[in-house]
């Protein structure tokens, strides 16, 4: 009965703080800020001074990202806030819309990291005169931001996901 | 208090036969069944008579194929014996395990399907000397199958979500 007791407070005490990680943690609010940051840079080093639009997969990953970066501002402004009130976001539509929202970009981002590492691989291989050294790197560089961003966007969409049935 | 409890009648029925699709049902079944045939299609369009070895991204979604058929396969002989003698497997450790394999599968069968329809787009794209007009249709058949690959086990791999928490 005690067990039954107890776990019935510690499954309260989760619904009422969150888990960590979900909407309206500080956990939750570092996980958006490192998305915003790594997504942000992975359009930098793929849009800045590198001629990008000859290729479809880059074309996408620039998209991609264009989308990813407001989602996550917009979602770090709301954990920031809720951090600061301490009035956690728990209305079941909004938890849907932004756990469906998460798993969709996840998927998104996923899709553009592979297809932009595989893209810079076949040309690294092929030939020099497609992709100098300098062009090839940031493009290297812009496809692993994009994966740490899906590390990150995952994270959310599971913690999030987690969340949804006991609100 | 006649809502409530036909509510828990709903989910104890639901608990017993299984939400339609997760393991041990014949939509179950008829989903692995379709994940083996479309994983072997994009398996023999990439590798009969084409050289796929040349390019990574190529090798890669054979590997992930090569892993994806011999699981759907064991899965649809267990739900296929579930059906036939109408017990399906309940035991949470399994479900951990089947369901956390679809996930991984899912992700690498995306990772895949991605990369390939990417470099294929590319050697569209480039010139005609990488690839002939009948390798080129081939890829892309072979991309085709993986996404639709990727559409089936990523529904089993929600529908045996849904399953773990109620076991």
């Amino acid at each position: 009965m005690r067990a039954v007791q107890s776990a019935e407070n510690f499954q309260n005490k989760m619904a009422m703080e969150g888990v960590p990680g979900s909407l309206g943690t500080s956990v939750g609010f570092s996980l958006r800020i490192g998305q915003t940051l790594f997504s942000s840079a992975s359009l930098l080093f793929m849009s800045l001074g590198v001629e990008f639009y000859s290729y479809s997969a880059f074309c996408y990953l620039v998209t991609t990202m264009g989308l990813v970066i407001p989602w996550s501002c917009t979602l770090a402004v709301l954990d920031g806030y809720s951090v600061v009130v301490k009035c956690p976001v728990r209305q079941p539509g909004i938890l849907f819309i932004i756990a469906a929202g998460d798993w969709v970009l996840s998927v998104l981002t996923l899709a553009a990291a592979c297809s932009t590492a595989s893209v810079v691989d076949l040309l690294f291989q092929t030939s020099s005169s497609f992709c100098t050294p300098k062009c090839c790197s940031r493009y290297q560089l812009s496809a692993a931001m994009a994966f740490l961003t899906w590390f990150l966007s995952l994270a959310s969409a599971l913690l999030n996901l987690w969340l949804l049935p006991s609100s």
